[in-house]
């Protein structure tokens, strides 16, 4: 059965297969990232239990975490009313942000430009590329 | 100068101009819908303080609320850490969801299927096409 006929989950017949999906602190409600997830990486994501998605720079999939052992425990998995749009409520390990924040929301846009609102958790250099 | 020459803005170079946003309920924290929004779509976001989408399927701005009433009073709006996702910290009148629900993410998935987790705090009958 393909997806887009399953009622049961996302429906991967629209916007290219490729859907946005939100990952949400389950316990503070911060909203971490949003990434993008084909089928694959949605049913990867079922079956580890852990944020997968589809990276579209590096055109593959993309384990959260694989590099920076920042991972993503999936608590809770929603889809939208039109089933064209996932929200994963999760525990993140370390930082959700490749830049070192907690979440990739950051930067506010003011009257004056982007104003950063957060403190970096980790330094980016001490993760990735080591 | 463009929009994605204007590293204050959400950069609308990317995804064919067209980028997910999400509206976040600014007291509970709840995840209340995710929609799509151009560069004017954007402005008048801006222009307005409240949010405007674009309408994939009608192919025009929509001001959110302009039929149902349930306008989204804009709080906050941030942007991600590669400007290409919108994320905005909103006060709903009334039921973000179509189907009148608070949150357009009504739905878990589970292994046996769908679950609604919300109750509609709206009937769609008494707001859209009367």
């Amino acid at each position: 059965m393909s997806s887009d006929a399953n009622l049961n989950s996302p429906d991967f017949s629209r916007n290219n297969g490729l859907l946005p999906a939100i990952a949400q602190d389950a316990d503070s409600g911060k909203v971490l990232m949003l990434a993008w997830m084909n089928a694959e990486a949605y049913q990867e994501t079922l079956r580890t239990g852990r944020g997968v998605y589809f990276s579209r720079s590096r055109n593959k999939l993309w384990y959260k975490g694989e590099e920076s052992g920042h991972v993503q425990k999936v608590v809770q998995l929603l889809v939208d009313c039109d089933r064209d749009a996932i929200l994963m409520r999760v525990r993140q390990q370390g930082a959700a942000c490749h830049e070192g924040y907690e979440s990739c929301f950051f930067s506010e846009v003011t009257a004056n430009g982007l104003n950063i609102i957060a403190e970096r958790l980790v330094n980016p250099d001490d993760v990735y590329n080591k």
